[in-house]
């Protein structure tokens, strides 16, 4: 048996003891290390789900990286792997998928969110082919951030906009929570000449301002009107809009410039309403961005095994044992919203003092 | 003196009897052969407008050809030169402008909207760079609909696909008017794969069937099914929103494929509300498009002069005299709307029969 934060409804997650999956022919067995919060996607309360036919309750967490206990015969892994797991679902035969767009599969799911079992547990039983190995000088302490940057990363290469042109654009990103901050840690990866942040709270302000170059308040600046003097009076090339509230949309529009483009990283409850006279005079291109395909998490899973996050574990504002995941975690993510970046969870006693 | 149509208000329009205009040093003085109705656009009660400083009343009519009655003894155009004129005002030394995209001038106007007389009078007054050489095969009864030609034309080159790749594309248009059916008319003479229309009334569909692949009535079939069923379950690539209209967007944004273009022509009096589920999960791109530059209008007039729009003539559904514009020209279009593609006005009397 082993334990696993299941959920049984929003306000219903329980840490529960239930047996410890039997990989399939073409799964190993992990045994998870860390896994990151993401209080933007509770599991929506389907009954059976679509993919994975299984019911309420399911165990949750999708960002979770840990080591390989047990693998078939003819496994290219071995015991004591070090992976971080690719948790999504798609069919591989649809048009989209066809295409290398799995991201948008028509059939898509997560484990952690759809069933699969999950990273909030001490073990779950993943296909091989999701499983990335990373050379034992990635710290897996913070190896779970791979998943929500591999989110920035997609939203950053479906600009279509190449790393040399990178060097001479200037982006605002709107909302400094953990999706706007990957969004600024991929870009300046990718040399962008300028990234500017426009976020309401203070803390978040503070997190970006260490790599931004430059941060706004939106409630007592003019975001447009800045980034138009930041730029010959322009505006931005770029805006990513990590935040799905309007007026945050309505400042992107305003900073950005004639023939530029939005990116929408954000899911949105509200409607997506475009400021028309902005879309119109400026011509500018509007686009979304949803999760990210194999060739995104690849990449990431490289980028982040070469070093070239560095310094990311500073953005880790908490570390959780598994049974505190509720009050520590969830609910410490409600209360104290904008005192956190990312939270991760562990199941392994040891690694919280 | 001359007559011409001067816009007072918005129902105030009156032939009124000017002053012909006299030539500035770089103008020529054109004699209005025809000049095409435009009911989406009526001047803005702005007083004095921003760049000719005109106040109301002003002459209106911004699609209209003529030929050269006046030039200065340096002009490179000569007596009874037939010409298309560019109507619009830019600055030329803005970043837009600069950037080849005059089209989006800060300072943008139209002649026949924001001063500088129109094509609804006998005779205006234009600089020489802004009059376009026809050569004398061409009709100058049905030469005024190159200016809304060139808003289709520039439609179609803003979504960025090339000659090529439009015969590999199948296009939804949304609104078979005079800009959906000029639409389909450049999107044919770029040898699209395939072109469908959605249009409400029965007039407009039998007018752009003459062209269109096929053409639907969305208010008794499912324009997203009927256009998944045309292009094996996929969607279409392209679709181009010629109506401004919410549930014909609803349409096109279930219509175009994963990773498609909506490419909105129209303007949009009520909100533009982005179904957020389609654009998504689809990842599709967003663009607007407004008006013409000068490339545009330079191409489009080639275009038409070398008989690439051959049969276009057919779309003029009346030909009235200048003095009857409002009752057999403005009224008729409010009234009777479906029953018309273009009404061409001409202050000739020899040419209404």
């Amino acid at each position: 048996m082993m334990r696993a934060a299941r959920f049984h409804d929003k306000l219903d997650i329980r840490i529960e003891e239930i047996p410890i999956p039997i990989p399939k022919d073409d799964e190993v067995l992990i045994e998870v290390e860390w896994c990151g919060l993401c209080p933007a996607i509770i599991p929506r309360k389907e009954n059976p789900h679509i993919v994975t036919k299984e019911t309420l309750p399911l165990t949750m967490g999708h960002e979770f990286c840990g080591r390989v206990v047990k693998m078939s015969e003819n496994s290219k892994l071995k015991k004591g792997d070090a992976v971080m797991v690719d948790p999504r679902f798609y069919c591989s035969t649809c048009f989209r998928c066809e295409t290398g767009n799995s991201n948008a599969c028509l059939k898509w799911g997560f484990r952690g969110l759809s069933g699969g079992g999950g990273g909030l547990s001490e073990f779950v039983a993943v296909p091989e082919s999701f499983c990335h190995v990373l050379p034992e000088s990635v710290d897996l302490a913070s190896a779970a951030l791979i998943e929500p940057l591999a989110v920035a990363y997609h939203a950053v290469r479906k600009t279509g906009i190449s790393d040399p042109e990178w060097k001479e654009k200037n982006v605002l990103v709107l909302g400094g929570g953990p999706i706007g901050l990957f969004v600024v840690v991929v870009l300046k990866m990718k040399g962008v000449k300028s990234v500017f942040v426009s976020e309401p709270t203070e803390k978040r302000r503070g997190v970006c301002g260490e790599l931004a170059d430059l941060v706004m308040d939106p409630m007592k600046e003019n975001v447009g009107e800045k980034c138009r003097e930041l730029t010959d009076g322009r505006g931005v090339d770029v805006v990513f809009d990590c935040t799905g509230v309007a007026p945050a949309l309505k400042d992107g529009m305003d900073a950005v410039r004639y023939g530029g483009l939005y990116m929408n990283v954000a899911g949105w409850i509200t409607p997506f309403v475009v400021p028309f006279v902005h879309f119109m005079t400026k011509e500018m291109e509007i686009k979304s961005s949803m999760a990210y395909n194999d060739e995104d998490f690849r990449e990431t899973v490289k980028a982040f095994s070469e070093g070239a996050f560095s310094g990311i574990e500073k953005f880790v504002t908490s570390r959780v044992l598994l049974e505190d995941v509720v009050e520590k975690g969830l609910e410490e993510l409600v209360r104290n919203k904008d005192h956190h970046v990312k939270i991760l969870i562990t199941p392994k006693r040891e690694y919280i003092t």
